[in-house]
């Protein structure tokens, strides 16, 4: 391919401002697109229902390894991220389509059992795998998942509508999905130095799960139901917890303050990030692919949630002007930035 | 990735094979999913309407070769072929999703360039672009498309609805997407072989735009409502016509017989099949990629449909033990096999 000069490499930008650049000039036509691009799914009218879409592709050597990421757990993720997605709308998953490209190097077996993981997702969740596409692929996997959910209009949560005042909450706990990856990026090391030593992973199991067999929280999907509660705005965390909540921040026009010592880790994560010389705090801002819920809620609804256990309150909206912060320990005020995960800028 | 013994190669089984084991296992749980796998698209249901949901992906190096084909005409192609799909089902396009695997070597420009074209499908077609996920890969441009469409639940086509005795009909002419695609892979060889000398495509500009540019038969899709023809099956040529028609006679149980002088073919494509030493009916049967669509009628829609200048009745359904045949221009019968393109098989 002709690469001019002059031309700007896509990491200069990130995926945040590749993203940005390519929808700027999107128009919408049809009357039943309620909402496009630019939130956690795209909402069409369908009758007097609602469908959310959405879509997300995993690619070999950026999103998985194949050393350590076995294709059964790599087919579930797969599909709970999209579920995930339909969660975060305050939708209900109900359809999707997985597309795969193969190399060579692929059996029908292992596309198999690969299969078997995106069936037991569907299964937990009730969802219908109805189509999609495989094709061979010149180098690596790629999977393509595209999601349908089903939701009531007046139900669905976007990013942009969240309150001054309201709480900002999140399910679940947080950070350790990395704590994860790091562990088994760093067995993945010792195993090719000494290919004889086994990976020590003792007490270490729900770090690993947290990292490969992600859940889609569609269990506070029901509670928010049950409460009778419509967060003011939502999103999930794929990226960080730091920049999602600059994304709700940014789309609604608001700023925050959050608590650090409010933020939810597990025991093993908090433990797991000392050995490692991190920084417990940074893991939960920053380190992405947890899959919990990030939401807001109105403070007329405090006392409905407050005693929900899978949810902890981290903080609250201010105004734009006072802008985006962590309030420390020890009551330091610390800008919150956007150092999620993004994979354009790995590199740099 | 481990790779035990007794394996089976995907290419064993290509792509049709790989599919029907991946989708035998599937179940469907909700009562909305009208149709899963095993048509162009899913249907779904949604109030009184239907929705019709499709995925196709696109892989550099096997379904395009950046040397000669332009990112623009990529990104228009790329929506194209998914619009087909929902056409297929009878159904009008109404929005997409698009997915991007993009490795180090594409620009922001680049990037730009394609979603250029997807915009200008768009706009063509009337179909909004809703979302997507923009991700690095380790190599090469992956493009995953996803598409929903609107559709009367009643007059939704499908590939297993065929009756015995009913007209084949394909849209517009077909073979020439195929010519168009060897060209441009000539001149490719010759130019790295001389990188001095300029493409001859004098003439050839037909097969040209039908391989880089092809159109979904919307138009088609209309005709059938302003006429009042419901096909009896229906499925887009993006394999081959002989692949296709296989496909048909499978899924509704019947047989077919074809006539070699009734399937339509372009001039200009029968021309550059001669000087390339090709049997134009080989490159008609098997060539792919066409986006027309094949389609059986009922006999009493006969009248309707005969002046129509776009269409070409080539034959009509029979019992299945009569087979599948194709009748050549001195009336010998020959089986019809399914050679389409699949990319799996081309290496062997």
């Amino acid at each position: 391919m002709q690469q001019p000069k002059n031309l700007t490499p896509v990491s200069q930008l990130g995926e945040f401002g590749l993203i940005s650049r390519i929808t700027r000039d999107i128009v919408l036509r049809n009357p039943t697109t309620i909402k496009g691009a630019g939130d956690d799914a795209a909402v069409i009218e369908c009758g007097s229902k609602c469908l959310v879409f959405t879509t997300d592709m995993l690619t070999e050597g950026i999103h998985f390894d194949l050393v350590y990421f076995p294709l059964k757990h790599l087919g579930y993720k797969s599909a709970v991220v999209n579920f995930s997605d339909i969660c975060a709308m305050n939708g209900v998953p109900k359809q999707i389509t997985v597309s795969i490209g193969l190399s060579s190097k692929f059996s029908v077996e292992a596309v198999e059992e690969m299969y078997s993981g995106i069936n037991a997702a569907c299964e937990k969740y009730g969802v219908d795998l109805v189509g999609g596409d495989t094709v061979a692929s010149a180098s690596g996997l790629v999977i393509s998942i595209a999601a349908l959910g089903e939701a009531v209009k007046e139900q669905i949560t976007y990013r942009n509508t969240a309150g001054k005042n309201d709480l900002i909450c999140v399910s679940g706990d947080i950070g350790a999905s990395y704590m994860g990856l790091l562990l088994l990026q760093r067995e993945k090391k010792i195993f090719l130095e000494s290919p004889g030593v086994q990976p020590d992973f003792s007490d270490k199991d729900y770090l690993l799960r947290r990292h490969l067999l992600p859940e889609a929280r569609a269990d506070i999907i029901r509670m928010f139901q049950e409460f009778k509660i419509k967060p003011t705005s939502m999103i999930d965390i794929s990226d960080g917890l730091s920049s999602e909540i600059l994304h709700l921040c940014h789309e609604s026009g608001l700023g925050c303050t959050i608590y650090e010592d409010k933020i939810p880790m597990h025991p093993v994560a908090r433990e797991t990030a000392r050995e490692l010389n991190l920084d417990s705090t940074m893991v939960m801002l920053n380190g992405g692919e947890d899959y919990e819920l990030l939401f807001t809620i109105s403070q007329s609804d405090y006392e409905k949630i407050k005693d929900v256990q899978q949810v902890s309150i981290i903080g609250h909206m201010t105004d734009k002007e006072k802008g985006c912060y962590l309030s420390s320990k020890n009551n330091v005020l610390h800008p919150l930035t956007a150092q999620g995960w993004d994979a354009f800028l790995k590199g740099k």
